[in-house]
């Protein structure tokens, strides 16, 4: 058994308190075990202000960028090894591994790349410079500058590696020490992840920091430098948000939270077509991938009224024959929820939608055997408008369709109900359908997928997390923004106006020195 | 007297609740009084949403810049009018009155020039478009569309014109209806530009409401696209940020509030030349100006230990020959503060200053006669780490001379004891003392305002909010960012990030169709 450690102020502490048990989810055998106290808070922060922090800032963004291209590399060397613990404590299937963990190598290396572009410099350019007087001497300048503060970043379950990855790519690159708190149903993998960056040296001392236990007290010591970004439930967000000591002293909050995300059908599509091909094998992905537990998968999937059975039909179809089973076999296609409290979760969650939606397939009903496994999930709602289809997530295989007329105004009302999403994917060739759609829940999501003939086998699937493009929502989701390239970089920056002779100001601060 | 309604729901109303007396600063005479309470607010936020905000996302971004402009030209026409409910309500001189005005009308034209160049678009791209998958089929373009919400501001006393004007600017030209709380204690120039508003049926109905009494029941009723954009204290910035239904609901937050800014003159600064001169100049019109009550005005002046006694001579003599008076007459210099409670609040904060500092010229003493003035008050720190110096924004004609060797390093640090602030400015032609200087200060300051000798009489002191550069700062200044282009817009617009067939995406979304 692992007794996982946390790293900090330069060395691994044990923790303290009751130890609580990490499992393997598809046995529920006890593989390790987390005590969530004995971290000195202060004492961490300090080593990342006073070591970490420096460290970084004195080092360029192509320096930062090398660093993030050799921890790419380092954790791919280990794949491996990692895809075998993500299998044992996450749950994971081997494809569902190599998607947490290439994503976050994946990440790591595009930030490296976009780093190196960045070369010798220290700060960035924001926009271009403007006239601000009368004549062109009075000139200012937009820069960002790397916040002199800490990165907290208080990671989900659900993607221990890509999660952790994609946070730290982006803030240390900005030059802001990170630590990094692990979700604890899957911390081995998050723990094993910390032990290779620590032992590579390839961050610099102070720069990261891990935490295997609690972290809610290092909220209360946070400063107006400092970040938090959080992703996990609206629930924690709240508090996260509420923390009286994050309000009085304004320090930088990024939130991911629920989202009830859509997959729509255009009523356009035909059977047989690619679109639609397109459509059913993305829901199909999306449900079973993780055993649907991506703060991205689809959750409510509305279909024209007159495709319903056709659509039902055919997933259905596509469920049923997902191989569920030990997760590293081969031929398995989906393994269990992460632990016994989702596993209860998710079967409360379908039993409240079976109140308004009929299951066409699965159910709430145990399945066979120890872990905890859950049936592919499908229903059909009986009252598209029901509010607990649009504000409740199921984090789980599961997902509702919901019939629609075909209405473009129609569907956008029902989606925006979400309250707020991450994601929303919509299936059409028709112009007509799809820009009126996409201009009616943009504002209510922070990404938008279009699948239409062309994007067939060419397109990742909405439920990835891309970094050139943003991740977040408003609303229920959370409000937060991460990635999207150099907008990842922002909650760990300060925006700041320079103002004064344009001969001074461009030369030092402006287009001459940054692309 | 002047019986201040609201605008709300379509028709004046004249609140209830015991009356608040609105004063002439300078007499003490009452010339108004407001209500604070009888507002339906769920009627007006109804009213906000069912007819505002589709007015306004109907138009285009040339039809709401049209809007901004015609608005701008029909207040400046009532100039001299609003002039004298400046001097007589706000204790304004002219010159303070032409700076709000002028301030207000001047960010309206410029919003409304920046606008039209959107011409009939009702989205803007944000970003060029990216390669997302292997080949350039698979494509992502960020674009950034209008919130289906409401803006509710709540502006500051000290600029009744230009904080409405500017919140107003951006929030109508992104298309987001607003709900403009006065500040209070010169809540009659708010009012008259208010009906001047309503009466010119400028702004579609629904799209422009106004509240002289309390708004804070408003916030209970506020929805994830709504967004609250808030001037003044540090302390209520905290309590709405507090706000359990904001909190709750992901409700955009933009705060701006105390600054304890700073002037640093550089130790290359010479007796007689320019940059001294410029320096001498803006700090003594930083301190009189509104009679300090700008929320960029200087409260802590660093200055080399050997050049502190000419420093502090040239200085109180500028402040003693500043002419104090009746705010409207032609020589007056400056006015009184805005209310009994700021006179208080100020001469208080004296007291507590010159517990660490000595009293060059002016203090806490009332002056003679009726009216809410205050001597200019120059004060020079004892020691220069005290606390209170750093912390305490005295919101009245008062700053504080800190001294300091002539080390870059050791005016950072004291610099950034502020925690967080609007605006800092620098006087020096040394630029290696410059660079390290702002690079320093950056991440603690939305705006750095370097004065060198080429910028004399060329540049806005750094008092200006200009419309090009964001205004708004970290931490103790609220963490907000208001202005700066099209940044001034984010508040009001949701980013989403459109992905999928390249032909697609790119001639709807992408770079064809924007600028």
């Amino acid at each position: 058994m692992i007794a996982l450690s946390n790293y900090v102020g330069g060395s691994w502490n044990a923790g303290s308190g009751d130890a609580k048990s990490l499992h393997n989810p598809a046995t529920e055998e006890i593989l390790g075990e987390v005590r969530p106290g004995g971290v000195d808070f202060a004492a961490a922060l300090h080593h990342a202000r006073e070591k970490g922090g420096p460290a970084l800032r004195a080092m360029t963004f192509g320096e930062r960028a090398a660093m993030l291209k050799a921890l790419s590399k380092k954790l791919h060397e280990h794949r491996d090894e990692l895809i075998e613990i993500s299998g044992s404590n996450g749950g994971n299937t081997r494809g569902d591994a190599k998607f947490d963990l290439d994503g976050a190598t994946g990440t790591l290396a595009w930030y490296a790349q976009l780093g190196a572009g960045y070369g010798d410099r220290r700060h960035l350019a924001d926009g271009e410079g403007a006239q601000l007087g009368r004549t062109a001497r009075f000139w200012g300048q937009h820069i960002l500058t790397t916040r002199p503060g800490v990165a907290v970043h208080i990671n989900a379950f659900n993607f221990p590696a890509w999660g952790m990855g994609e946070k730290m790519a982006c803030a240390l690159l900005a030059g802001v020490p990170v630590v990094e708190k692990a979700g604890t149903p899957s911390a081995l993998l998050a723990y094993r992840i910390a032990q290779l960056v620590v032992e590579s040296g390839i961050v610099p001392e102070g720069a990261f920091q891990f935490i295997g236990g609690s972290i809610t007290g290092m909220l209360d010591l946070l400063g107006p430098m400092d970040t938090v970004a959080f992703t996990g439930s609206a629930v924690t967000a709240a508090l996260i948000r509420g923390n009286k000591n994050l309000i009085a002293r304004n320090v930088r909050i990024n939130l991911e939270a629920d989202s009830i995300n859509s997959a729509i059908l255009g009523p356009d599509a035909e059977e047989g077509g690619d679109t639609l091909e397109q459509f059913l094998g993305n829901v199909t992905v999306d449900m079973t991938q993780k055993a649907g537990q991506k703060c991205t998968a689809v959750r409510r999937i509305f279909v024209p009224e007159a495709m319903v059975g056709m659509v039902a039909e055919a997933l259905v179809e596509r469920l049923r024959s997902t191989k569920i089973g030990a997760p590293l076999e081969a031929e398995t296609r989906m393994g269990p929820v992460a632990s016994a409290a989702q596993l209860r979760d998710v079967r409360a969650g379908i039993d409240r939608l079976t109140e308004v939606a009929e299951v066409l397939t699965g159910g709430s009903a145990p399945m066979s055997g120890p872990g905890y496994f859950v049936a592919p999930t499908l229903l059909r709602a009986k009252d598209p408008a029901a509010p607990v289809l649009h504000e409740l997530e199921v984090f789980g295989p599961c997902a509702t369709i919901v019939p629609y007329s075909g209405k473009v105004e129609e569907v956008v009302d029902l989606c925006n109900r979400g309250g707020g999403g991450l994601v929303a994917s919509a299936y059409s060739d028709d112009r007509k359908f799809l820009e009126p759609l996409v201009h009616g829940i943009a504002p209510w999501h922070g990404r938008v997928w279009v699948g239409s003939e062309k994007t067939h086998g060419q397109a990742l699937g909405p439920g990835a997390v891309l970094p050139a493009t943003i991740h977040g929502g408003p609303g229920r989701a959370g409000g937060g923004e991460e990635l999207g390239g150099l907008r990842g970089l922002m909650p760990y920056m300060q925006r700041t106006a320079i103002q004064g002779d344009r001969a001074i100001i461009g030369r030092a601060f402006g287009d001459e020195t940054n692309p």
